[in-house]
């Protein structure tokens, strides 16, 4: 693991999410760029104090040493989004699987660079959307694909969150802090850090990608570096008309990701914050609530399912259901061969590319008078 | 009444509307452009037959040759858009008060003459937003005024509906045929039938104005002659972002008018399917749901509320409230005094003339390649 | 009307229920037993002032009097328990309908005294059992009936309030001061008010009788002199098994009276404060939401709704389901013939006798050592 | 671990909690009462070898051999109730630790022993009622021990499930098998199974006991050897009422474990399936909706919470507080100390006693003809 030590958020959950099968063994990391914190952070984790290094590059280059069944099966990059690309490539140039969190990295040169090596490689690199690991975003997706709703018509992809609605970055907030720095971040807020899922999402569960948007884009909070909120109209490629909002200042929003899809036979819709229901409005009979572990769903959604119906998942089995499928990929690949289809279902380098195309064209737009932005 | 004959939808609100707080009795009518049919309809209402007449002209003509206190006390137009012109003009100028319902008529030049002839005569003009009548939509926009959400940063106004998902115009139906048909609803479909009440309610409860719109306005259905579908983004006086999206091929959607508005200090939501609650998520202490009828609410609400809380009121209770206003209103200028500021709260021609801008501007961004369109 | 002068609750609502759909004019009326406070209210309500009597007695003798198509129709009688059974008599006695707010009467006795003038007379008498009037109550009904859901195993019938969870009636409030004073009230508190509503609804819905019950009956606020509590167990004619439980002690509840019905095949739950909405849970597929006025529904519901999808229809609205069916019922006996059974769908004397008996017996039951009590 | 092998559903659910929050690590098991199928399971489960044995009893004694710091810390039993006694007795009395599923074992004279057992050895016993390890649980708890809601006047807590609505045992399902199998399950069904979490769960969050109840208890599946529906009315200690239900034939229910308590200041209320919100219906302000994560919640809450309000946590997070909380504690004790109070938060022995008590009270009572059983 790269990164996640104390103080951080994402990398707990990360481990967390790893742990929950037991598919996985944290053996070692680069828990923070200060050695003497990585080290302290590396006990609290009980990792082998020889296996916990100063810095990425040291334990790449340590662990690549070692003989190849005792050495690290991939590397777990849990940083701020500058410190992404330098790991994630060293990784690969060393012959190392890859998970990411997201967005990919910093900018649509690094985002390229990775997907060229990652296609040069032949190794998993797996991004950390984690909302499209949840079943039901799995059997809505399944659902679009095999035409239960018809031709799509209309998206609605909502992102709404109220944590940045006063200067939390000036409070001391760590996770607030590299979130509005645009040196860490990139060149979008809200619109990277939340935003690109929303984009995922909606590209995810439709099968369609976005062709042309058009954004309006602002900074509300005084003295803020980066834009908190974001409104953007969107045209997909079959023809579908679209909206995405995602915002940081809605106040009193917890983390309130949800989106509607609209086709010529039904309307689905689904909300992150109770993420085991979807809701299936027909066109032609009575609106039907299909939830998770229940009756006969798509066998995309029952994969990722761990327990019976009426016993809520959350998110942490969502982010797990990456590492598990992560897991199995390699340990087929470890036994020569390749893991079965359902398993490959996780986001990939290449829609990080796709997310860091979505953030340079979404602020490209809010900066443009002109009203479409192809993408 | 002019309109609402038999085959009618809306005329039948509005008399349900009218009668439910026994204030309001129906005594005249031209209820169809056919004087059989009028005739016919006048019977079904137990409508004195002398009184039931063959065009509004002769109505509007012979009711004021009756006495002061036998006569009508006002005009209630529920025919399709293009018939709201004429007879509200002739209602006017003849010293009758209207309510007409929305949009306010067909064009913005009939729009400006109305709202001329409100202000020379000093008539009383009620429009049918009927969605301002509910209980908590007049509680939320006194909270907006009363400061309690703060300084108003994003607005969410959403009215999906998914009756026009197929080519229902074709079927006979006359709700479609006239609605989807620009010789009688105008320039636009969708967004004047709905887009006008999600504009209304926005502008009603944030007390702001929309300044600039940027609109993709959609027809889906193949050979449809106006829009479907539209999303819109939106710019306010005060310097907030909003979005507006009103669709009538959303398949599977009721009549699904909501409205969220997120202020500095906490975000309000509201669901017309769902009345009477208020969802209140404050920044800094638990999310609250205030309830028709309950607790300490706004005088605003309160004088809107007909029974103890727990007692759903619904659609024709909030419709009502603009019937019963009017006709509290009326009384007291019958009786040489105006009403208390609580009564005269009801949509008015200047609202009127505002959907009508709106329609006008949306159309025209929809059109545009220009980013922003000014209103 | 007999009651329902100022400061009555539940005259008013019985007013806007017979007015809302224009069948039904208030013509007269003994509205107070204060005869100058029926006066008032009768100037309150634009009555005839020739038509407003000082007593019920005075009013049906004296519209007796008049010319067949000159006097009232009906009776309709919402004042407190203790003086239904004294106008409904002599309303019967002299060829009147009754309309009646309930519990039908003061006790058994008076009960099924009432019940054989109804026989006798062959005239039409309704109780205000006014829950059952919405159109989703009448679809699960149809629903049982029709064996969608199988044979009904258990049903859970809820009907908690709040407002009496502090001593209200020592407050000077009107509301709370009868329903907890015997001598107005009868044997019963909460059982007797609300408690029959959950009786009535849930042998409605399911079609089956109460056979046995056994309770357990409270009076939690001291000093209070009925109960305000009451938990019972049921046992149905047909072996089914069920809860019944009645509060006006559960803080913070409005007027959440609730039912489910589980049959061999499916599960049916109807929440009052979402009257608009049936869910149906299936064994064997999804979960469905039913919806007034959407889709196509047993002819039952359809025929007791006014307005399309989506536009909620209320308390209200269901309420004058009541009246209407009254009204269409009479005028068909005015014109010599009998309404078409759909319209006989409203409660009456029967279901009154049968509260009475659910008074009677969970009282008994509430008192008794022996488990079961016969209903 | 003790039981879970191949075809078990709780061994897996067991499992996953412990590896969540990398505390624990599955070193050694007797996962089936069949050695080679024991042998098999560890396999599946990376176990090594040498430490999966083909009996609990072989477990215990070369565990017990094997140096303090190499042998397994505690044993988890998550076999059918019958064969928890016999395990849990026999690692207590040689010294280890116990985490046991619920409930406790096969009748009360097992149940007292253990007690006894765990009371002269002053080792740690943990009951996996697992529910009470939800953050908005112990919230409740909280709220109620700090005099948030007044003085309890009123419970009800309700257990539907629907899986049992036709005779599934019959169709070789290991899980229904034995559940409905009194020499396996004990003398109750659906009571034990389900309504011990029910009963364990009312008097976690009101810190009181049921004193006296009053149970009508079904077999509604015909040919089914125990119960699977009760109805029960209760008195708790503080003379507060309630009702419990569980039901295994609640058609379409999942696993629908809910509780509403009602004091003289508040109500509180919470649903299992959406089991981050915590809805608190106050008498005098807006009713509001606590959630985990979010905003000031008391310490019992945040300290089991792992991740930000708005991401939800569900059943396996809740399991895994149990696991973690022991864990905690544990290690603790190696290190010679106890655990704070915050993480003794689990259910214990006594409440595996209570449990065996109330099924044992609840089943006399539904074959008794006297209306209340003393608990």
């Amino acid at each position: 693991m790269v990164g996640g030590g104390r103080g951080a958020f994402i990398g707990g959950v990360h481990r967390m999410a790893a742990a929950l099968d037991s598919e996985i063994e944290l053996v070692c990391g680069a828990f923070s760029s200060d050695p003497e914190k990585s080290r302290l952070s590396g006990e609290d984790l009980c990792v082998d104090p020889k296996r916990v290094y100063g810095s990425f590059k040291e334990m790449i280059l340590k662990e690549k040493k070692l003989p190849e069944n005792k050495r690290m099966d991939f590397v777990s990059i849990v940083t701020p989004n500058h410190m992404h690309y330098a790991p994630a490539r060293m990784a690969l140039e060393n012959g190392f699987h890859v998970v990411c969190d997201k967005p990919l990295c910093f900018n649509m040169k690094e985002a390229l660079h990775l997907q060229k090596l990652v296609e040069e490689t032949g190794l998993l690199f797996a991004l950390t959307h984690n909302y499209t690991g949840y079943p039901m975003v799995k059997q809505a997706r399944a659902m679009v694909k095999n035409g239960d709703i018809g031709q799509i018509r209309k998206v609605v992809v909502e992102y709404p969150q109220g944590w940045l609605t006063t200067k939390v970055e000036d409070t001391g907030s760590k996770q607030a802090g590299w979130r509005t720095d645009p040196s860490k971040s990139g060149i979008a807020g809200a619109m990277g850090d939340i935003g690109t899922h929303a984009e995922n999402l909606a590209e995810y569960i439709s099968g369609l990608k976005i062709k042309e948007l058009c954004a309006d884009i602002s900074t509300f909070v005084p003295g803020r570096l980066l834009d908190d909120d974001g409104n953007v109209l969107l045209r997909f490629d079959n023809g579908a008309k679209g909206i995405l909002h995602a915002s940081q200042i809605s106040a009193g929003e917890e983390n309130n990701l949800n989106i509607r899809i609209y086709g010529t036979k039904a309307g689905l819709q689904w909300f992150q914050m109770e993420p085991n229901s979807l809701i299936v409005k027909w066109l032609d009979k009575p609106m039907e609530i299909l939830r998770t572990g229940v009756g006969k769903l798509y066998p995309e959604a029952t994969a990722h399912t761990r327990i019976p119906g009426g016993h809520p998942e959350g998110y942490l089995e969502a982010f797990a259901n990456i590492y598990r499928n992560v897991a199995i990929c390699i340990r087929a690949r470890l036994g020569g061969t390749e893991a079965p289809a359902v398993y490959h279902d996780f986001p990939t380098v290449s829609d990080g590319v796709r997310g860091m195309k979505f953030i340079e064209k979404v602020i490209a737009s809010g900066k443009s008078k002109a009203k479409w932005v192809e993408v």
